[in-house]
């Protein structure tokens, strides 16, 4: 067998970046026409072929799902990849798990490896880095070389593809209007920073609820906690939480975009002899296992991510199987475009003993 | 490309099930001749070749490591995951998940995916399955043909390979020793079924405990959870452990061999109106998310998920490089064996409100 190159060996032998090869080998504008000679010559050379996803996909089924998470220490990707493997294991598809740590280079590296004839297709949710470059060129190369793609819960507008996400959006204002329904004046919100779609959606709900009920937001209310500077011990996180609310003491009501932020919202509430629901009513978002058995149990704005899963693998096998049917000949571009599909699962609100 | 042959596809031809193809193929003498011959000449007519992975490692490497587990909803898998991803990011190898769902056959499919090129070595730790029918083929036929496996937590004597296990024993005896130390007398245990090789190591720990201490163990007051029976609503769980305490209502202190079956037992201990740690004390294993926050939090005894992760991954990379220097060429099948080295990562108690 002949060894084959990365993109990792042809970065490190021109001394680039990953990243940089990763574009100049799709044709990137952003990169100089020097470099990108430069990068094709070299890829070349070394027989490294960009395009060979879509000669291994006419040639062969592989019959795996390559899934790309940021992260696996969490509840609701853990709970993806379930429905994900239930629906795959019933239509005959295996699956297989590559982490992108929230890195764009590891996404990348991911991706190539994956790609490079061990899956059909991808289901995946961008890294928060990736997010913040806002630089999609692998997704959109991997999509042209003709290997579907079905991307859930942190998608973007740019790639064209089907989705599956969650309306964070109303199930914000679903979880703040309950809050108001339930007697909160002072509603406090713990969120992500901006540049996380799903952090942003939920943003946006819970300024829109406050203000449909003409309750004009408080900037002091909104808490943005920045989770690189988040600890394994979360004490950063609680001592955070901890100084929002002595300095805001009129909260009595807490929408959380995470169930981590709203468990340690509890904590800390108790810690200052807050009684909940009574003082302070508390919501979060995503209903995972700290949900269920925090103390008192947290009313949550539920996911679904196992229907989530369910439903991006029968979007990828649908795909797969009538690209099959069809034998992938499409002449006209935008007549294949236009059939993407994106899914819209709905929230559910899981009332327990945080609020009255 | 020549489209390759799958385990699976093989035994559907033929109708004989993936285990009796891979048993086959690896020269099992648990196969009849006659049907070890029909598989052998269809798997050769069709070009399947279960020893490529020896080929695909001389002569090139991957710099990526498989990882199979069990199941993927579970913190302690997780942290180990993290472990390995540290681990590998530093040395410059990456990685890939398998799932096996607890299944035998998926355990084979998936390893025979992962060893097909994809991969330089696995991590694993064992499916319940597979460890209920004491079947372990697939394992010596992979490090036979050359790939080095790395097992952790569930682990078998029968297998040669490098191992990292956590002291379950030790670690039983610590936690029940602790609670005999702060006053209960009276300590049921909460377990698995037997074939789970941990829950079994766990349980002998809590019997030498008392004998050391001269309590003789009651077995009214052991309970074997079936997990096969717990659904997703974790009522069952309440419910066989409320019947439990109710019929053994002196029961003051409580070791359980997982986060999950100690937070639920705290809970059905508040609900029968018993105070902890007052009137019963609790102690569990693995320390996850739900131990830190659950109410009162849970004294548990820490596997340290991530540092199996390193060593495991430290154990591996290290053959591999080794193997890169010495060409893997052992005339002598003893000398690596040798070498095979097992650690045993320590446990510790970690006292939270859960205990006096």
């Amino acid at each position: 067998m002949k060894r084959k190159i990365t993109l990792k060996q042809i970065a490190r032998e021109l001394d680039v970046s990953i990243s940089t090869v990763s574009k100049a080998l799709s044709g990137s504008k952003e990169i100089s026409e020097d470099t990108t000679q430069k990068i094709q010559a070299f890829a070349k050379l070394y027989n490294y072929r960009p395009n060979n996803i879509a000669l291994s996909l006419k040639n062969r089924k592989t019959k795996t799902i390559g899934i790309l998470i940021p992260e696996i220490v969490h509840h609701f990707f853990s709970t993806v990849i379930r429905g994900i493997e239930l629906v795959a294991n019933k239509r005959g598809y295996n699956v297989i798990v590559g982490l992108s740590n929230e890195s764009f280079t590891k996404e990348i590296i991911n991706m190539e490896m994956l790609a490079n004839g061990s899956i059909d297709g991808f289901i995946l949710s961008i890294s928060k880095e990736t997010l913040l470059k806002q630089d999609y060129h692998h997704f959109n190369a991997t999509i042209n070389q003709g290997m579907p793609i079905v991307m859930f819960d942190r998608v973007v507008n740019e790639i064209k593809c089907d989705k599956v996400i969650v309306d964070d959006y109303k199930g914000s204002i679903k979880a703040v209007n309950m809050l108001i329904e339930k007697g909160s004046k002072n509603i406090a919100l713990i969120t992500t920073m901006d540049y996380v779609s799903v952090g942003k959606l939920r943003t946006q709900g819970y300024l829109e609820a406050l203000e449909a009920s003409k309750i004009v937001p408080d900037s002091n209310l909104i808490l943005k906690i920045d989770d690189s500077l988040v600890d394994e011990d979360l004490e950063d996180l609680e001592n955070e939480i901890e100084q929002f609310f002595k300095s805001n003491n009129k909260i009595d009501g807490v929408f959380a975009v995470n169930e981590l932020y709203a468990v340690t919202a509890m904590k800390v509430a108790r810690k200052l002899g807050l009684s909940i629901p009574d003082d302070i009513q508390v919501i979060g978002f995503t209903d995972g296992v700290l949900s269920k058995h925090a103390t008192p149990s947290l009313t949550t704005v539920s996911q679904h991510g196992q229907k989530i899963g369910e439903q991006s693998a029968d979007l990828l096998i649908d795909r797969l199987e009538l690209e099959e049917d069809e034998s992938l000949d499409y002449t006209d571009e935008n007549e294949r475009n236009e059939n993407f599909k994106t899914i819209i699962i709905e929230t559910e609100i899981i009332e327990r003993e945080s609020t009255k």
